[in-house]
């Protein structure tokens, strides 16, 4: 477990992004799969200025890990949308190097990741519960494979996908896909990134704690080759 | 994870053999943790005879993962007094290849390792009730570093002290060192084998139910390069 | 560049088959490429032995790296042909494992094991003009792609295609395909082996002098990641 | 074999820059050789920026591919000069972690390399006749091992040696030391950056063309892992 500790969010976004770009730059298909949210907003800020018309990146391809589908609203869902505006569009992408994560295929994600060559890296955040990807404590168990998770998973689940779509109950969905703790720890290198003192606490449980599906990242520190990218606010508690 | 399943024993034994040779015939320095134990009397007959008077193997070094001191009588332990017997003697492997952890040296055991370029492979036997190395339920969790592990660290641990140095009174320790989960985790490959009908229900168990710390062996189904070689007896609870 | 001397045919072939078998216990896609010819007859034996009805193996592809078509026979040439009465028959390969190169796709030969992967390693023979694949002195050089080799590349040309395919006039073609050093150089890694007295000055000159297009293979001792594999009489002139 | 084309040299700069650094967040062990000069000195200041005063990058070590001593001033050579006056002073990093090759050492250079792991990545320039490191056409051979080059290797190299102390006779040595094309090849990684349209068509001819001796730089066409990395000028010639 490699801890890379930045002055600030900048800093750790500008660290979190030559990460990535330091698997690109390679002559062979890349495969990234990458987090939608918040804490990638400025990362995805220098990923566009620096992938953005570069005929060298042609060997690049991204995954999403996770979706949340609307409940009525046509094509894709929270998570590819999101990763749409903060970095496909701009970035401009071609379809043909996106490979959505959905309801209608996750059954089959981690037989076609194995396909595609297996995951070169894959980003995540962390929530303050210690989830990543879909993983909520309660949801998902490290033995799993891809996964649907319904709305009755947990207490809150349901309000957890009103919240995810912006509060409008009529696009509301019953349940999300994810992939889980195995899948992810397939990947040949893991990359989790923190911003603020609202992470700090976690941070620290999940990575210098028990290893328990009650904080779903804390597996993530067994894995041989993990890197936690952190600003001195996440990191706060560490040391 | 990869799963291979042959016949016997013999045949299972030459695979794993083989396995090791194959990461053997490298030009570079190429670290393996290997195994003592009666599952690798058969694998290590095979390797003698294919490493002995091989000068084109001196890019292999050799680690023991665990170390049970004999009270009174100097000098190795059970598990390398018992790698020596089997393998490192009969195949004249130098001693300047074969770097012993013992109770001296556990705790510095995973930098050593690291500094030394990481393991390219560990080869793991499993116990019927989930342990590999000395993780016995109970005695170590996912989280640690190479461990000390105590007389009293379980209800019977000073029985099992006592076999393991067959019996005699004198020469029962008060304590082993081992490799931990997360020290295996960190190799870049994990091979674990099996034989014997008795070890059938802890593989499906271990590979192919809940990771818990009750069953040390679950954590590795999860490590991104997995191997578990069986012979028909021990694969056959899987289909 | 690792030199391996076994004391004779028979062990030296067990060694080619045991690097190639280190390759294929992978949790992944494994891309051979491998060699017909009368070098590898008995390394094909153990081969044979040890995948036949072996599922676990399922991870592994096939390429061969030259051929040499009938003029009139309908069908595969020389290369495939041999390859499957040495290995790919008896060992039950399935055909979709199996990719030929021919006079028809030779020329996407190059792009095409780009995306497969790249090749994991190319098994090698040597001839005692120094020559690897189709790449005999005079007929390509190191900076070109995978080739076509027309019966006036060199001198003695039609006279070797007649001797490729037995000597029947009938069948003598025009040309054969061939990756070529480039391409070969792309592997990651390089086995080449050889038997025999006859072939000991050659061993010598390619590995151990200059590095000439007059000797086709002393590029190889370039590669990062080379192994030759020889028995006593083929490195006879090496110490 | 892969080609990067950027705007101009500061953007070409800074892809290479990120091209190391991609190397550098590992956790384990990382050998760079970099290359001094002109070529580099953006570059260094884009690496100085970003390592100086991170501890994380702890893990990294830097070698110097030749040197030319000053014939009467004590310590370190024109190379080593130029490299602690780009990169290793202003960055401050530590002298347990650079390893200088010199005119006492450099016979054991690729033994000493081979014995850390091997290079994960060398940095190297191009100059106008096709050299890289000190292998100038007419000093070292494709097949050469880290040499000595002396004062009359080639016609001019008495005037190259004095302008490379800055035209100080008293200063102008006998000789120098380089890696050669193969130590270079050994490295897992061959990344070659060059600016400004008199590199323009070397480069075509390097990358482009036949694999001589006369035009060292061709070799590295060969490589299974090489980036090419151009502003707009150097790769003029190309399309």
């Amino acid at each position: 477990m490699k801890i890379i500790i930045e002055e600030n969010y900048e800093k750790m976004s500008r660290v979190a992004a030559n990460i990535l770009l330091g698997k690109m730059y390679q002559n062979k298909r890349v495969n990234l799969a990458i987090t939608a949210g918040s804490t990638p907003v400025k990362m995805y800020e220098y990923l566009v200025a620096d992938t953005k018309n570069k005929p060298y990146f042609d060997n690049v391809h991204y995954y999403n890990f996770d979706e949340i589908p609307f409940k009525q609203k046509q094509g894709y869902g929270v998570t590819m949308t999101n990763l749409n505006t903060l970095f496909f569009q701009p970035a401009e992408i071609p379809e043909s190097h996106i490979h959505p994560l959905d309801e209608n295929n996750y059954q089959s994600q981690d037989k076609r990741v194995e396909q595609d060559g297996g995951l070169d890296l894959i980003l995540l955040g962390i929530g303050t519960d210690g989830h990543y990807c879909g993983n909520l404590p309660g949801t998902t168990k490290f033995e799993n494979l891809t996964s649907y998770v319904g709305e009755d998973a947990t207490e809150h689940m349901k309000d957890i996908l009103l919240s995810e779509v912006g509060g409008d109950e009529n696009e509301r969905p019953d349940f999300y896909v994810t992939m889980v703790p195995k899948s992810v720890m397939q990947a040949k290198e893991i990359v989790l990134f923190a911003t603020g003192r609202k992470k700090a606490i976690i941070i620290k449980r999940a990575f210098f704690g028990p290893v328990t599906n009650e904080i779903p990242a804390s597996l993530l520190q067994t894995h041989p080759n993990v890197t936690i990218v952190l600003d001195q606010e996440a990191a706060s508690k560490l040391y």
